[in-house]
């Protein structure tokens, strides 16, 4: 039987994750992967979670397992809104903050429609957009947003401003200003994405592209980091008339977000559990951030170089030009090492001497043989 | 700050569900509630839910916090597999079996494809397909499956097979194979949504449309009814290269269902104990069921019909045709008795003369008083 006829227009343009493809696989705890963007296992408060459900349930017996309101349970709408300084109508409960990226897209997106973005740009969002055919055009190549043709096509500008996924980069006050003035000019949404935001190991906080613009940002927000990524709970803070429309979309996706899941992340928030594990998270990543530039400059060869970020899971490296980092992969997956390769992030698939290296997740005795290892690959294919 | 200019040409086909606003308006703890869907909260395991937290967290420990496959973590999908008698590569757990229509309609449907539907429809299907701009036809009126324009553009057959939603009815065999027949015929794929079929009280069990055309069926499970709703969990069976798309696509969607609950219900699924709970639900259902059959009996005037459902949730009532069961929703609530009109569940708003009633939810003292009060409203209306 011929299912393809089955498929509507858009399936052509859905994209398969490279980094979700490597997981299924190989079995990562059988290597050393930088690849991925897993946090890492020792940050979960597993210890927390049968006193937060015995709590919950007492709280609320039988309704934390029952249907809830499509916006999410009013208690958790009420803690990310006193925590973030907005009204509770101003916030949405996603299930999970990809789910916030990809409800964008379906609200926003026609096929033919433009989202600007960093170049290179998160994964999931990249398939997202593409899923609804829409083009995604790098935010910093010039003349783009200016070409006249394409300026009313433009539905939103998409970024994560704080320890970018993939490259770890933190846009500056400055570089935030011009976003937004970008923006106003262009008459567009921002889709500002903030996973990492909480996840700050150094510098000082640059204010939110939320706090610059509220009348067109939506600010996603996620519990994958400062909670568990098992919860699959994120959020969304923007104007009232767009989180109508997504709450409307939202009955379709799923009914509600999961409901016990949400009732034990606001009993982690309210009982200040989260802050004070998100300080020990915030340490462990330092000193694991600190630890891999450190065996960089250690091992690398003259010629590779990579951004410091201030937060998130990533480093970025540029390697020598005749190196091409998808090339390497299975070499580098036989020795038993894993990465992304950089191209995979760019919307032309250029730049493939350039690859994301992940912190978080990998196994700490593993870091300096998988490094060492990375290091001799390179010099062996500059 | 006009914000239509930035929505998607989807939006403006976006319905609100009524039942949800109704949830959104009203407190329904006040009030007698025959609306919403909603499983009795006696029926939830809440006493096995720290248990069942504990066991999963030893044997998985921080696994069960982390992110997932996008399929499914093996161990849920594997039972379900054993379950329903299928190979687990046709298995694909979904982010509430909501999200499983969605995501058809997502993989399937291109504005002005057709969907045939039993009319009346689960509203949350008419929501789901109309939100992508596909048209949805009543698959029994004559004529429209032979139409020579609208064959091509027919994606698939939507149908709740077992207890139906709104109306409660059970398709027979016969009318099972005429509808295989029919998509075989005009060569469309069948969603075979099934959130109620474990909940039968009386009759004998038909085959699944599945079974009867497992090459050109996916069948939706959920969890909401047999555990309980706040997990958001359910399933999908179906040909591998069906599923393999949508599994793509569930990539953009959620990354992932959510990891911690679907170790939950796989414990309470192996552990022997959603069985057990589902014999004590079955029980519960069927009184409720009886008990309201028998107050319509009692209370019902002459000229009002009802379906006896063999299962599910749900109650029928055909009214004189005299009475407008959407002018006198307002005063029914007024009142305190609240209720789905029919015409909601008809892609034509038809058949305002019927209603749909669910006896799972509401608090037992009040179904004497609430039944006794709508057959009064409706004696006063015809």
């Amino acid at each position: 039987m011929d299912y393809n006829k089955y498929f509507s227009a858009d399936v052509p343009s859905f994209l398969r994750s490279p980094v979700r493809e490597i997981f299924r696989k190989v079995d990562l705890s059988a290597i050393c992967s930088f690849a991925g963007g897993y946090p890492a296992a020792c940050t979960f408060p597993l210890a927390d979670i049968p006193g937060l459900t015995e709590r919950v349930l007492e709280k609320y017996g039988t309704k934390a397992l029952q249907y809830g309101a499509t916006q999410g349970v009013p208690e958790l709408r009420e803690l990310i809104a006193s925590r973030y300084g907005v009204p509770v109508s101003q916030v949405q409960i996603t299930t999970s903050s990809q789910q916030g990226i990809d409800v964008c897209a379906r609200v926003f997106l026609d096929p033919g429609d433009v989202v600007l973005a960093s170049n290179p740009i998160y994964l999931g969002a990249l398939q997202s957009f593409r899923a609804y055919r829409a083009q995604v055009l790098p935010i910093d190549s010039e003349g783009v947003p200016a070409s006249a043709g394409i300026a009313p096509k433009i539905k939103f500008i998409y970024v994560i401003p704080d320890f970018n996924n993939p490259t770890g980069k933190t846009l500056t006050l400055a570089e935030r200003e011009e976003l937004v003035t970008l923006a106003r000019e262009l008459d567009c949404l921002i889709v500002e994405d903030s996973p990492y935001r909480e996840l700050r190991y150094s510098g000082e906080a640059v204010p939110t592209i939320r706090e610059l613009a509220p009348e067109r940002t939506l600010q996603l927000g996620s519990f994958s980091k400062i909670f568990a990524p098992g919860f699959r709970l994120g959020w969304m803070i923007g104007p009232e008339p767009l989180l109508e429309q997504i709450y409307v979309c939202k009955q379709c996706l799923d009914l509600c977000p999961p409901v016990l899941d949400q009732y034990l992340a606001a009993e982690f928030l309210a009982s200040g559990l989260l802050d004070t594990n998100l300080q020990k998270t915030i340490a462990e990543y330092r000193r694991r951030r600190d630890r891999m530039v450190s065996l960089l400059e250690k091992y690398m060869p003259s010629g590779v170089s990579w951004t410091y970020p201030e937060g998130g899971l990533f480093l970025w490296l540029t390697l020598p030009s005749a190196v091409d980092t998808v090339a390497l992969y299975d070499q580098a997956l036989a020795a038993g090492v894993a990465y992304v390769a950089g191209s995979f992030f760019y919307t032309d698939g250029s730049h493939r001497n350039t690859m994301r290296l992940n912190f978080s997740f990998v196994d700490e005795s593993k870091m300096e043989p998988g490094i060492k290892l990375l290091a001799e690959l390179v010099r062996q294919a500059v």
